[in-house]
């Protein structure tokens, strides 16, 4: 009806995540989720939170945890703003640093909530064709009329650009603020946090979903210069005082307290998608090289909107996006050995059924 | 410097929240939270929730608990959005039932909230000024050209108005939504939640920050007809998928099926709110009769400026706002009846030094 709908709300077209709690899936490879467990010690940290304490507010403004991220990015607390995930951070970016009415830019192939924040608040886009390879088109983001945005490494890509490539974005955007969506980037080496202090015009959001087993608990957070961080703080603190909870201030506090527990589990991850990546060319897909906790594959001879459909009837949940450029892709997301040993079997009926089809 | 702000952000003029985790004040009895601890089930839910699964996104729909409270209210799941604390809910709310240019009304003296996000959103505003007794006047509301929003009961007033008053308000704004923020319905008896089924311009918002002991972990939701809640997914999905982590969805749906505790609580703190407004007024307040978990008073002979100061001196932070109208008023939330006899003695001490100043 939208009877008393808001011309926001009418021309909102929302983003669809990937299925969630579905207990019916023996294997869950679509969202991108850490196979392994937090560190104990946020159970821990969550548990004691857990107190009679939780009738008053939160801080609103967690500043022993801006001040435990900015350490550990050798970075200041007003180089740090928090937020509830990084999808609530992103749309803050979109609403402290692009215009309505000046066009930005974003690969055509990414994450595909960007589109969704630009039609929200009335941003025009551009969407910039990949390479041939999928990877990004440098120079295509060269003065860029709004900004510019883009997950490093990308997603669903799975590969990421070089610093230096993103030193040449920054510098032929002087006047625009440059997001780069570091959510995969501890799977990588290539993450621009270093380059913070010297482009003021550089905005880094990264999250505590993926390499720190935190889905869960929504924390993410932002890091850029004072002035781009004082900004976000202005946007926070006009929708919502306390957008991150007790408890997410307390696990998110000693996740960053111990980050070895992050550490080892992204050394397993990346271990796991070495022998899945070359099993998987082993089988005749083409994967493209990952720097993320998932590999981005095609197959020449099997259909990819095929494969998810029999994978899906093999309670294994694989994630297609039905869109051009990439209808013969799957994203899977790299779970543990054991969950990738029963993947690749149940693959192995997939394609042999396939074949006789074929 | 704002180099890179948008025109949004530079607009942008922050709400400013009551002092927060402040451990030097013996008595904080500022920011209107509830004495009591939440139910022991919120406790132990919470903990129960402290799991593994952490690494799992939540449900980005918690239809579990949309049901419960849907069922709380006798209404349907389809009838409630919930959001993260009832700020979210409603700077949501403003983005998908208010329009940028169409001037809204609602209490000159009323939670400082609306005017920041009215402000954010680029939404005009008219100040309706309040009667002699600082209660609302109600016609003033009527043909609003864009929309209505005011707490029933008020903040910082604690008054309340009548639902045959609320139904004029809907019935003379037929093709404009009338949001009551109901966040301290619970301690009054005037919830207009009856009136949904009814009109279909009603929009409700409530807390589990007040009442149920939750400000801790940010938890608010929004009643109505089911085309007003679709709105509200439409804006959130454009947003966060997941704004509620998997604590506080498990914390908020125990505290929902143990109402009992938190019925006990607002008995009791009603009780106190009795006998602290009577022993206000020997003091000489005028205390505004209140449906609320605070009382606002008045003293015709002491500044309430001075005697914030001098309660502060003394270990003991209320509210005071700096504005017209209500520059001689205090807002003082009801603690527990211990609390409220400490508070009398400072009181008590601060009185007789103004009396010797004076």
């Amino acid at each position: 009806m939208q009877t008393y709908w808001s011309s926001m709300a009418k021309r909102a077209t929302p983003y669809v995540p990937g299925e969630q709690m579905n207990e019916k899936y023996v294997l869950k490879l679509n969202t991108n989720e850490n196979p392994y467990p937090p560190s104990q010690a946020v159970i821990r940290a969550i548990t004691e939170a857990a107190n009679t304490d939780l009738r008053r507010y939160p801080s609103p403004d967690p500043e022993q945890l801006r001040e435990l991220i900015g350490k550990t990015y050798d970075l200041t607390k007003d180089q740090v703003f928090i937020g509830n995930g990084s999808d609530e951070v992103l749309a803050f970016s979109f609403m402290a640093f692009f215009e309505p009415g000046e066009t930005i830019r974003f690969p055509e192939i990414t994450y595909s909530f960007y589109p969704v924040y630009a039609q929200l608040f009335a941003i025009p886009y551009e969407p910039i064709p990949m390479q041939a390879d999928l990877s990004l088109d440098i120079e295509r983001f060269f003065h860029s009329e709004g900004g510019v945005i883009f997950p490093n490494p990308n997603a669903p890509t799975s590969m990421a650009i070089r610093i230096e490539e993103i030193r040449k974005i920054l510098e032929q955007n002087p006047t625009r603020v440059v997001i780069v969506d570091e959510a995969y980037v501890d799977f990588s080496t290539k993450s621009a946090v270093s380059l913070i202090n010297e482009y003021s015009n550089l905005l880094i959001v990264q999250t505590t979903s993926k390499s720190r087993s935190l889905a869960g608990l929504r924390v993410g957070y932002a890091l850029g210069n004072e002035d781009l961080i004082q900004a976000l703080i202005q946007i926070k603190d006009s929708i919502n005082s306390y957008t991150l909870d007790r408890l997410a201030i307390a696990g998110a506090t000693a996740s960053f307290f111990d980050s070895l527990t992050t550490k080892d589990n992204i050394k397993k991850i990346i271990q796991t998608r070495t022998w899945v990546s070359e099993k998987m060319k082993a089988y005749g897909f083409q994967v493209l090289p990952s720097e993320t906790n998932f590999i981005f594959v095609t197959h020449p001879k099997v259909s990819a909107r095929q494969l998810y459909a029999q994978l899906k009837q093999r309670q294994v949940l694989v994630r297609y996006f039905n869109q051009p450029t990439i209808s013969q892709y799957l994203r899977i997301t790299i779970g543990t050995d054991k969950e990738m040993e029963q993947f690749f079997k149940r693959l192995d009926q997939v394609i042999k059924s396939c074949h006789r089809l074929g």
